[in-house]
């Protein structure tokens, strides 16, 4: 049973290969009456593209979405949303070479055991091509948590072991910091010692990990079903089917670990006549229900798998010890670029649970 | 759109409240052919019930499982099977005081805002009570597991900041040394001092957070789902939808966000004309498809939200700044018990994507 | 991947066998704040009991509901309600003898091969029992629809070919016409010659099948899921997998093949203001989707198959031709019995469609 | 919660609009190693494209399936397939008039209500133009059969009341008689009367419904979900879920209500060792499983809602009644046509319950 789909009631499946026609997403379950462009979603692929920057890979993609379905007269008609993006012809020669020969840190082998067999071809379906369906799809959900208040900002905040001290908690405020330079990290000193890192250790023909942190602004108290799709649970689901992410963090996150009860709850307070937290380890969900305080995730970014420097694999077929040197340009970091793919999948979980919760009481 | 169901091939569905008649769980997809007897189950549900331990609360429960359908003369039968654990009658009279008055760091004034309405008696739904289910569904999976020679292993490796130093990495010799203690810390030294530290901490009337791992063997090459159904990603979900984690690690973890790529990546060897790998960085999962490596997954939990310490909270109803102070004995730290539970939820992913890696090939 | 779970956000799950401990049903999505006692759901299992009358079996069986989760000081708190319903000790030796010998028209030679064993005891899960989760989660969704004004009635129209006259389209008064007989039909002629022919075939170790008849009213415009999920679709579903239904018909059904677009198209005209149809051969669906107007199902029942004239059949292990003769008493026709579960089925797909509808629209 | 999903291991999303710019499919979970080319598709879509019989519209669609995803070198990869298929410039302007004046018979006034808003232009996501997504679907899953012996069969067994006579059960025989005639019927003086009378119909702005069988052989036994993913419910679901059907039956089907236990049941009997059925009146399905026995379907097919003849309805916007006269070419019956749409829904559901009950035994 495959697992190309995500959601209960808003429900997206993804589909396409990096090296095939085209890559593409089906939303199932948006309301009808929303209003929505294909700007809307450009938009959001324009945030996920590769850039010209040191922080990202020098391809040029131009991801240009066309909606063929689901939309009427500039609003959703609660029919799927198809939405496409078609793939640049891409040389897919320089792959031949791997493929017998899994790359270390990708799925090459996994999936070529998996399957029996597979598309080597720039990754195929494992590619990071993947998440324009996904980015493309949160673009949509974004819109329709903005009706309901709700917004949510994703920013790089440590990077190669580079850590950002990061003062605001507003939203608007840390997007457009975070968006101002090209590791998107809202700390403008750190991000320059970042890609001072980024630039060394690219000529090294190494790559670097980072941590993105992603909140969300808004979101009402009561998202979130016990006992198995609790809000952190399924935000735990979204972030980790991400390529590249390690680990998944809520509130206080590993820290938590190491606190005291008395540290760790967080106290409710009335502050003119509105129940709020005067703490948020939480990161906004207790019992897997949010609780109207911001939502608090952080992941953990490997590091790019796809480094210069030569590597030690096995030949599938020969079945002996062999090496390989990965070419092309890839990015030597890829927390910036996680950014809009990381947004997107938590959009996609708070409208799924928004929407889901409309059934909870009578 | 509740969510008491987990699970898609090998699929379970857990009820009942802390202080209701009894909780359970129905496990359908189960395969026809597997000998299960109650003691099967009996024997995890042990390991999950309070203890006499400092570690654990001192609450007598029974826990007597009764298996009511799906198997007949020793077998399971492919339908489903229903099992049941009566709960013994609950004095509710202390929560009358917390009916209005939600504790912090628990579900209560989520749940009441969710549904308008709860059973607040011993965190009803909400109770760390509702793990029964998984852990007597987890003892199915375990056993179907064990036919495919697949074992998971949990264990605690820090409890109050205090490491564990785990040198073993035999299953057997791991699981042997962490039954062997309250706080199931397969290091004998860490052990006594994190229980010397816990008996420090409940004197305080305070609580301890901890990690816990679990690790899985024998998983063949292939099993999980891409792009949304990811090993990983159903892991994750499945770990953190346990009440009081708030992170969870796959191999290297958080640490891979601060190593290099030529760190990272886990070369591919052969050996005796077998592939396996040299390093495990990667926790067994490449691309959200296990790569028969052993499988390793970190849990961060949170310290004990029901402390004896004094805490500010409000009261619902007359909607004042107000204290409680919560009564009863509560374990002073959750990891040693969570170690069952832990396991049933790694267990349960497994057998789920074993069944469902049979269709991924012509 | 077993299918013992049905709907999507009113969900329930059916558990046990006819000579097991027990058979129970998990209801998952129920909203919170629905007032609910044992007694809703036991009325409806007393309906669905064996009685004492010439048109159903005389076996004894009381069928007393526990309700064992999800209630709290009489509301349902939207967490799953599990309900339970013991077996009485029952005598499997009649069944052994059958143990390898199918009976022809049941499942037991499917069940064998499908699985490699099978409870074979009453039937095991196969048998009508089953049907006991089913109405006992029905009466749940009937309380549900009740609270946004809609009805489900049924009743048998045919039995053995004698057709009933049915002038009434009164749900109260079809209902209360056809609970005053045993054969659940609101023809009191009618009903009076099917007893007549149940008798006859009864004597001669024979039985009859018959059709019944569903119609829910108060059905708002709007439910169902196009293009797969329609409301339709999920009816046809439902009463298929009832045992012993052999077609499904909505609307004018297997008479519309018939008709001319003309006679079958039912116009719109506006009554007060009130938008209507002038004739209903849709059956109250469109395109899958409610309009307003009566929903109108039929199901054809296959005569009994256990029937007490000796039949062939295989010996599975010998692997010859053998006779078997069914022992027990056994309802020459299963319409009048059926009627409380094809409401149940009923009730709870539009249940299930009330609580999806809420997502439909911004 | 939408319901453009169908199937829960081989699973399709279908998507697109009668006048929009293109409908398309998602094939997720077809296995990987399966030999498919576009050419495997386009053979089935043409036999659902409009052609130049009288039998059928002179619409002109071309219907060039480009298959985006899921094949590598000729071969299923494993991931999600997906085809689109660009709809031709459509004149949408003689919709114009139906905008608010929802014809009857159709899905118009429904979705209106439902959604608050639609597609009125060629009859939106409600238009038959929708099932090229499941006859491209089918078409895979088609071949999947086939790999395991599996054929799927249909034809039009009666057409405005005339019946057809049909004497083979060899379905290739079957096959290539319905695809000689435009009525798709097997018994050709009966498809002789079925054009006269469907010229007659036409002409007097009338149409006309009938029967459509769909038989499968090979099916082994074994394949169905009980208890409510039966394979008889699924199948009742999958067909009932095309437009235009008002009635499911299998086996007997409606006849098994006047016929007696004795009559119904199908003997099983031991022929060269192999154990069969001397009848079918089950129609190859018992208790919700495959016997191994031949699958047999019919559904009943209302008439074309669109007729030339003038019609009343009401206008939504002025709330008045009105008439309308629906303009262009609709096929006069809809069996014909329907044929390779309800083939491909068995097959669907056949592919799925293949792949399900590798899940059944340990």
């Amino acid at each position: 049973m495959s697992g190309n789909t995500f959601g209960t009631i808003f429900r997206i499946t993804t589909w396409g290969e990096s090296h095939g026609s085209a890559v593409g997403v089906v939303v199932d379950g948006c309301p009808a009456g929303l209003a929505l462009v294909a700007e809307d979603v450009q938009k959001e692929l324009d945030r996920r593209r590769p850039g010209q920057s040191i922080a990202s890979t020098q391809r040029k993609e131009e991801d240009k979405v066309e909606i063929l379905s689901g939309i009427f007269e500039g609003k959703t008609t609660g029919t799927p949303i198809s939405m496409i993006v078609w793939n640049k012809d891409a040389d897919s020669s320089a792959y031949e070479a791997l493929r017998n020969r899994p790359r270390p840190g990708h799925a090459d082998y996994a999936y070529q055991m998996k399957y029996g067999l597979r598309d080597h071809r720039g990754g195929g379906r494992a590619s990071a091509r993947e998440t324009v369906g996904r980015v493309a799809a949160g673009a949509i959900a974004k819109k329709l948590l903005k009706e309901a208040g709700i917004e949510v900002v994703a920013y790089v905040t440590e990077l190669g072991g580079i850590k950002a001290d990061i003062a605001s908690s507003n939203l608007g405020e840390l997007r457009a910091e975070a968006e101002s330079n090209p590791v998107r990290c809202p700390d403008p000193t750190a991000a320059e010692r970042m890609l001072e890192r980024l630039d060394a250790v690219r000529h090294e023909g190494d790559s670097l990990g980072g941590i993105v942190a992603i909140v969300a602004k808004g979101v009402p108290v009561g998202l979130g079903e016990p006992v198995f799709d609790k809000l952190d649970a399924d935000l735990a689901k979204a972030l980790m089917s991400v390529g590249a992410v390690k680990a998944v963090e809520i509130g206080a996150g590993l820290e938590s670990a190491r606190m005291r009860g008395s540290e760790m709850n967080d106290p409710l307070v009335i502050q003119e006549k509105i129940i709020d937290f005067s703490s948020n380890n939480a990161g906004g969900i207790l019992g897997g229900v949010s609780t109207g305080a911001t939502i608090v995730c952080k992941i953990a970014v490997k590091p790019t798998p796809s480094i210069a420097k030569r590597q030690s694999t096995v030949d599938l077929v020969l079945r002996e010890q062999t090496e390989i040197e990965i070419k092309g340009r890839h990015d030597p970091a890829i927390p910036p670029r996680i950014v809009p793919v990381a947004e997107a999948m938590v959009a996609l979980v708070l409208a799924d649970h928004l929407l889901r919760q409309r059934a909870a009481r009578l």
